[in-house]
């Protein structure tokens, strides 16, 4: 398939270069252009302009939040006026229920096809193709994204036909992972205070009960305190916990914990924490008990 | 080694049977003397009284609560009045710091050995000598509690000399497990009340990034409001996170997670669920989104 | 002074008829001119469109919320477009921070006056021109604005020449009742389920230290549990909570109170609430407490 | 009446010197005996001993918290052991619902009268006789009371025939006022980030709709951040809202703000802050936003 790649971040960029590697032919588009030239180097065409990139069968956006995402497809010279009709968009960013909807209106009157499909998993996943896919939209728009999504992810979820819902998990997903980041959190800055070592106490939950690959992930970030660099960054989880928020004020779904990390993420960025990993609201519970930096 | 076992419910009596395996010589003891029969089935022998099992080089306690331990140990004819000098106590039931901490002082004033064991696993785990073991005690009293807890787990961590912090590890891991059942209440609260099927949401969540144990043995019942039979009671997980927040006051430790799920149990125990798994908690973000029982 | 009123609810006609009263020529506009007839049989001209309101040397608008002003004030034919420049655009409304600093820089551009001024108080305050009025905006525009406040409230606070600072102290005023409500709510239902009657206990607590209009006000809804009918709706009241939580969001402050109102005015919308008093989240903490109403 | 006195600082040296001038015949005791001399000036006598103390018709307690009066009441040469039979001991303190339980089923044993009677107001207001009292007991009990109760206070609310009542009621009054304090540094934080000086913000707060005393009282405490000399300390604040959660555990009532305020209170004491006035929970929103000092 001609495919357009549109947003080239360390997400993206992987997910393009497994486009690449599956066969498809592609044209990159990236605000910044010096980020297409890894791309190119494999294979892929480079756009000059969003439109550009608009000219084959789907074009694929991934991009960091719903600002970017309203001016790359809804702004002038944009996806929704460059884009065939019948073509696809595939939009992978984590953005609001409320512009999925807005999207899905508006690809339906220009007779695009939509689907969104977030992904989960952090960049290294992103390179080896080993994201899970979390996709909805109609049939037929579903059926043309098959492949692509099979390319960049070892697994694929489809949830329903209407797009906005897959959002919707995506977002509830961030949620539970930084919620076991804030529960972590606390009980590392309980048991720390009484005097036991933070790190053996995170390997003893990790080698038990807790052995998982997301407690594997944050538990020793969070005992160690070990907020950079940045793998997802606070400003980015924070975004995605009020994106939950709306969701639920929306549906009407009162959310205790989603309220206790907002106000966590805030404190963060109080104090400057903004650009740190997300897992830096994981140390917030030890500031508050006066607990030393290990 | 001869060995007194004290409190014959589910996890007791698993415990019990597999030192029974190990070889060691058996006496049991139970409030209500018609448990021990599976057990003298299998070549124990049954006391009529607390200290009729307090004999041997060893007692082992697994009971519900504080209540029970400050009985059966510090009452009339208990543990502490019966044990010979040198021997060991090693208490596996999930109480409070504080108590833990007053046994350590009573054991040591009358010259007795005393480990702290509170161990993780449900009771299947503890059918199959599966249970994971967290430990702290003095190094001669750890070496001779070894075996036994080599028999009951598959790990042993020892934590610190000081038997207390057994039980604060283990207090922690409880509220690490509650908090996992409200973020997956609410998670799926939301999810749910968009219509999505809440069962296929969480089998989305455990086949990707919460591929774990822990989230495959609650997603279902929390995604299905299926909280009977219980098999750990809500009264007894309450206990446990009142007890988290006992020791986090000690500490001087704010734990806003564990004050949001101190509330839901109330608000759980005001509508009649003390008897129901306590996992019911997760059940309560849907309630209060008046999305109805699927 | 020619006036213009925008907006005859039950606030803003009683603040027009003040107006009136102290002897400025008033043309008043309402969406549903029905509303008009009474200020006109007290000498008031109607207009026909929101122009017409905008032609004298002060327009006064008080509206139910952002979408009502953007409408009349940002969109085709509204007060922006219609107003003389020099001429004073007053702001009674309870808009959210972001759209008065919006709403400060259109009229800037346009070489209008524009002045925040939001009120506090019940509409049997607003008809006894007894509101507190808090004022923000540029000198000149204070001065011009000033006799209107004065005859429509009983004290004009001045805060800042920023305008949205108005808004900003009147959306925390709110959320301080918000708050006293909760508060309340919670103190009834850990005393009405002692068995003690829940009146006499408010009636204990207004004689004695919560001797204060405020509490008078709420503390026996709250009791009685009579939600309606709604003097302040329950919607209008979780607008103002959110504009808060927004305005913090944007400052970077954390407000774990303000996060427990959202989620209790969401449960009562969940639940059918949304046309109820808002003092009914002061029910909540009852219906939690498995307490029947009385 | 024959009175004693027991328990001499700042509120129970006004009270008893209130008691002395409305004519009855005072025997105080006081731990520290240096804080008898005041009294013994007025015309006290100073009981070297509770014992001593308890040989009238009425003993009056007003210690600091519940191991206090365990000591006093229940301790060998305690009340309970030295009062006469069908004498009343009047309780003033701030207990817990528990313990005023367990006094009330004591003193019927042993035949004598009880009646709870905590109060409400400041030192000052215990000066001027101007407490106001909760009071609950028996009926002659009351009767006994009557008149001592008139003395110290400017109203006596008789809430109920069981003694524990009154402190319910008296520990949820300090979790209105501490809900108080919270929602005021919720609120000048989030105003003062904004720029606005903070102490004309709670001028404006004190001089309107929150024109009560107990705003006033508090609200430039928290806009100065001036919480030395405590007036109240912190330590006894955290306690009551230990009690009054404690109390809602026994009568299964989720209080989410009183969780809010328990967190608060560890916060503060995690820095060092036990001995400032309890209305430092009240800074502690601002130091969370970034906000420095004024």
């Amino acid at each position: 398939m001609r495919i357009g790649f549109i947003g080239l971040g360390r997400m993206g960029a992987a997910m393009a270069a497994n486009l690449l590697k599956a066969g498809h032919e592609l044209t990159v588009y990236n605000r910044d252009p010096a980020r297409t030239e890894a791309l190119t180097a494999q294979g892929a065409k480079a756009a000059e302009t969003i439109g550009a990139a608009c000219r084959g069968d789907v074009v694929v956006t991934m991009l960091a939040d719903d600002r970017a995402v309203e001016e790359v497809v809804l702004g002038r010279g944009g996806v929704l006026e460059s884009l065939a009709a019948r073509a696809l968009h595939l939009s992978s960013s984590t953005i609001s229920v409320a512009l999925a909807e807005r999207l899905t209106e508006q690809h339906a009157r220009a007779a695009q096809a939509f689907v969104a499909a977030p992904v989960f998993g952090r960049p290294e996943a992103a390179v080896a193709g080993k994201l899970f896919v979390v996709a909805a939209g109609e049939q037929h728009a579903l059926a043309l994204a098959a492949p692509l999504l099979a390319a960049v992810g070892q697994k694929t979820f489809v949830v329903s036909e209407t797009p906005k819902m897959a959002n919707l998990v995506k977002l509830s997903g961030n949620f539970l992972i930084a919620a076991l980041i804030e529960s972590l959190g606390e009980a590392v800055a309980l048991v720390g205070k009484s005097g036991l070592d933070r790190e053996q106490y995170v390997q003893l939950l990790t080698s038990s009960v807790f052995d998982a690959p997301i407690y594997h992930t944050y538990g020793p970030l969070i005992a160690a305190q070990r907020f950079e660099p940045a793998r997802f960054a606070a400003a980015l989880g924070y975004k995605d916990i009020r994106l939950a928020l709306a969701a639920a004020e929306e549906l009407r779904v009162p959310l205790p914990f989603a309220g206790v990390l907002r106000d966590r993420f805030l404190a963060l960025f109080a104090h400057g924490g903004e650009t740190l990993d997300w897992s830096a609201i994981g140390g917030l519970a030890a500031a508050d008990a006066g607990l030393a930096p290990c």
